[in-house]
């Protein structure tokens, strides 16, 4: 990139590097172009920063004492917040290892969900919930580690696993599938502030609460905005979310006592597990095994070798 | 039922009750059509007899010294051995509580998914297996109690279970449907040795040896028989047999180790547990709680009161 | 109690029986004075009367079909609602199986520690939902078995866990007495709406929910009212209530990572076991041993033999 | 070895290393005479041969182009096909580290006992199956780690146990022998194709299915080709092996429900784990500690220092 | 029996029943003739008597009030103290259930094992607490309920597990007989005084402290006269006790960490169990099974219907 | 140090290394003015030496062959006999991370609450053994790694624990206060003879046998000496001690059973963890969490950011 004394720009780029010298913040960035930047921040921007993710930086060429044209940030703005859905998915595209399905498709996927939701309060409640956290949802990963571990992991497995509802409603009629929508798109929602970000880390509050309640409290929160604290479906909706893990050993309060909270418990480890256990075959030689897996019980699988 | 002397009859009947006297062994049964009938057997007639069976007695009017006339019994045939499909799903309907489909319609919705097996070894291996058992397998219950301890309770609870895979398949494309169609038809047919019929208790090889293994001893009988036992494919369906109860502690030697021996025992847990829970529900008001449910973990579970 | 046609009387009293008859509800009511009563109710005044409470009834004297005076109910309030500190204790001491120390001096003591607590903030949350629940908190058992299963036992157990974190800060003093108090006092207090009264049962949302999650979401609700919830020390309040079980077993949906919460789980344990294990002891004659006891890991305990 | 043109020699030899040229493989030999010696080999005949292993060899001295004699494998065959016992264990001797006791003494205690075998059908079913593995059965290791991991390792497991079965009848005269010989020596004979040879890998039938369900089913052919699979010896006999690890944890599908299943669980364990520490003790100081000992239990044992 | 004013008797009797009146306490006795008498104590003379013992009493013929000959107990002493072994084995035959082998037969097989003990300090030891303990440990139980639970099961288990030494010795050379002989006769030892004769309960120190730490203590005591406290020996031998139930969950402090510390717990649980299964097994037709044996698991065992 | 021949010194110092030469053992020492000294020793003199530990020498200046001044070693004692309290605290604090307070605070300390038990058998019994073993009580570390794992750790964790005794007494006041302090002081008495000394390792009587069972042992052995080995006390007090690890998964043979051996095991537990938790959190930024701290469970602890 050529500069030019006293121009601003408007650079939509990766963080690859951050490091503090004396007077300035001195960051690598890398465009959309593929070009890498050396970009000059104040002390007093840094914690609008992170590792990793893509900015929209706007910035202006000046000079340095040794006659050195050097680039200057002038402002930090985060690309989900200044872009267009489509927009959003080229860059996606561009800077990371997205799921795989493209995010655009992932999400007409899970508004179709969320509109069959006939209940009143469910789809209001759910929708809230939703929209609050509607961009973050997309980019984020399901996991630290173990299973869907990139961008965009969270609301691909969330898809996953909506796609389960309607044959086991078939199967077992007694199912309300209102429930068991709405249930599905909030249970790891509280994802977004558990952890943070894309390679990221616990948060405290992730740490010292976890998803599973911090989800709880949000439903109550919006739930009391609706003036709705008090209706069963409210405290089925708890219900599911709290007991989602099933089994007091991974962190669940109480046990699934609704038949809607059991079957979310099902497919939410079914899923985990079948999409690693694809991921690992896809790997794998016919014939052979696996490595070790650590989210399928530190086991090993075999690939058959049979025609299908 | 009015008897003339030296008269032979031909009654279909259900054994009620078994005393043994002096010079006879008197057994009441009940005939289709609602009467109950004494009938006099000798005693080595006895080993054929199974209290609550339904058979097809050959019987003869005779005189007792005191000038009465009593029922004799000439022979005894099974009833699933001397019915058409019919005549047979007409006893069942007559004289027990059975599934909630048809035993005709479990039997065409089984044998559909069996003929979708396009994999020649899994559909020869299978198709005699089902043969060899096939009309036991629509008498028996699936367990002495806890889920589907009705007649013909083995046969619905592996239709069920044959109705997930399609979703699954589509869902999770690498995953074998021959192998799961295969798997899931064998996977509790050997219960029919494991379980002494309706009212049954475990026979003696159920108890040292297990459906499990029984049923994998089997497949490699049949194997041999088909001059396929070194395939790839036997080694795979006997993994799904031994391991479809998941866990070491339920009585699998070997944990699930391939992508549709894992599906196996999901889809037959859950089968389990929905029905049992769909059961429970059904007996339970809007608001409240069911019993303690054993096979559910011994809890009990919450009827939500919302609409649907 | 003689009855003067048309007359009304204020009777605080205790209901003993309900008895729904074709026109009226009959209840027996027993008065202070220890006189039973019997007292007739229009259907639509059931729903707020429980067996085993004190109200205070408004009852008028009227005259029957069949000209005896029979006293009919006009209306019904909690004794709790209408009565002084005084009155209430007097009433606890007639009708009840109280905590070993009077209501009033429980309250006493828990209302000093409470106004110890200098962080503005905890004493804010803490002292809003204790006025909240001030009532009930004084009136309800600790658990419906096992531990402090009479009247007022959650506030005696309450207060005896505030008497050991003195000793404890003094032996440690890195521990935050602030949060300990406000933990202490808030730990249970979910409890009223868990379970529903003196001889109660589990509400659905105490077995769906549960009292740690019910208190944490109710914490979070008070400190968006006070506008200091993203504050550290509701973080840190909210880690203590959900995490007071200590382990995943009883139902913690994250194990103490706090020395405050650490120190809770103890203390309340302690207080449990050793509360408990005094009252068995008391009946349990010198050199020999209690009877087993549930809540001891139902183990019995040896009664020495030795002067003290 | 000095090499003729055109002469062929017959060589048995201990495959050392195997390396794929562009021609030929280059193997290189270790003789019984202790030379090091090249063998060129066609690629086809590569399948034929396993690292570690003894053959005996065809080859031929040919010219190649640069003038130079080399040895050109004609024909392999594994050397226990060709071998006698004597020579057989001629070459164990020089090849390997074999059982405390030479190959020929094994043989004829173990034959010893299996000859004492009275019941018929035991000793028919014992003898064919013992045979059809005969020689694999003295070359074979009892485990890949753990305990006796050498050659031979399978079979002087199996002689100790034997050892241990008559003092055991003699104090506990209802146990029968002839069942606790027939089970003990075939208990672990699965073990051959469950791992592949000395410094072996576990092959996919032996983690797919297990050497105890391997062993059950092989029973149940023999038994066929017999005409016996119905006689009670079967059901026993089959009972011991698949409940000889004693505890659903370590891959029985069932638990001991014999005397004699539950004694040849003693003592396999007795001697895998006695052995083990015979040879720590071996190597430890008297009053010192051995190395933790990770088949027992990842424990130290200690070594006394006293006269015995 | 006759009785004359004034004689004295000398009875052999057992206690059959003690009731308590204004006066006296009246028991009835059952004389080696098989007499019922009603003999009456002074209350002081009460703690010396257990129900269901056997005692020499002196008693006196007097003239009560009303003109009646009764029989006043003059003294009494425990059987075992005043017979020699011949009268007591008398005894045992003719009050109780004994051990399947008589009383002089055990004691001569444990003497025997005994005086084989080569190594002095463990001979010393060994004897002298045998001494201390003689004559109760061949009247004693094994247990209160489980295993060995009659008279002499202490004593008959102890000889069954001697004889299973010498093989073992036998198979595995490295072991240490003599440890192994003083390991096996002391084990239990401390059972005397861990429940309170035949049909006994647990005593206090039975309850709090238990057998393994009772006799570690005891031994130490007896180390102490003989001053060999701080010899190799007596650490080994008190290894061996406090671990001999072999793991922590059955109240070992210690797991086993010597070879014969390893050896005594499982030739005492392998004794235990084949006694009780051999009991059951007496009991039950062939081709059926016992029924739930709490000490085995609380599995049931099947009887086979093989010719031995 | 400046050596002049044959004269002879007395040197306070600590061992630094020891390397054994042809002819002597050399080893370097730090005296208390800080100097390396290097000093000769026999070999026989080396059994009594330890690293790291700190004695009186008595050496003597000699002249080797090469005319070289040496210092050859006369006698060696332990410190910790020739010192008075106050030498020996000064010695602590020049050598050693001692425990938080000084060796004489925590003396202090100890026997004031040893002097407070009026129970004459306690007392006696808890007096004798704290005499014993008083001075290698003080300079022994509570565990080698874990807790207190310092030079004076266990009697610094002992008087923590001895000071949370009162407040308990005073909350519950059936605890007998004397038996909580004679069990607290011995709780860990026999880790003296359990763990050798400052780095030191488990002794072989301390694996073999452990602290609990040692400490019961000894407190027999005082019992006897005072002839109060039958006393009630003596039971009361030993099991407390066999019982103060709670669990048997800890190595208690006998889980608390009495009021006061519960609140020991409590108070052990209690203070373990605290003062790691403490020791952690001094170290941790506010905010932040510790590092896993393996006594916690291995978990990480969260440090608050609040105002006290």
């Amino acid at each position: 990139m050529e500069l030019n004394e006293n121009q601003v720009y408007q650079i939509l780029a990766k963080v690859e590097s951050i490091n503090t010298g004396v007077h300035f913040c001195n960051t690598t960035i890398l465009t959309t172009e593929g070009e890498h930047i050396n970009l000059k921040l104040d002390f007093d921007q840094l914690p609008f920063l992170a590792m990793g993710k893509v900015y929209q930086f706007e910035a202006k060429a000046i000079i340095k004492l040794d006659d050195e044209l050097i680039l200057k940030c002038l402002s930090i703005e985060p690309a989900e917040k200044v872009l267009s859905d489509e927009e959003l998915q080229n860059i996606l595209d561009r800077f990371y290892v997205y799921a795989p399905i493209p995010m655009l498709d992932i999400k007409k996927g899970i508004e179709k969900h969320l509109n069959k939701i006939q209940n009143k309060t469910l789809l209001d409640v759910t929708k809230r919930i939703y929209q609050d956290n509607e961009r973050a949802f997309y980019l984020h990963p399901a996991a630290t580690k173990f299973h869907h571990a990139y961008v965009g992991g969270l609301s691909y497995h969330t898809l996953t696993m909506l796609k389960l509802i309607e044959p086991f409603v078939q199967v077992y009629p007694y199912l309300n599938k209102d429930l068991l929508i709405a249930g599905t798109i909030l249970h790891d929602m509280s994802k977004i502030n558990e952890i943070s970000g894309v390679d990221g880390e616990y948060t405290k509050e992730g740490l010292l609460i976890g998803h599973l309640v911090m989800q709880t409290v949000d439903i109550d929160r919006v739930a009391r905005e609706l003036k709705v604290e008090h209706e069963e479906e409210i405290l089925l909706l708890k219900h599911m979310i709290i007991s989602h893990h099933g089994q007091f050993n991974f962190g669940s309060p109480k046990k699934p006592q609704t038949a809607e909270a059991l079957l979310l418990w099902f497919i939410d480890t079914i899923d985990s597990k079948f999409t690693v256990l694809g991921e690992a075959l896809e790997e794998t030689k016919e014939g052979t095994f696996t490595n070790l897996l650590s989210v399928m019980d530190k086991m090993r699988f075999y690939k058959g070798n049979i025609k299908k």
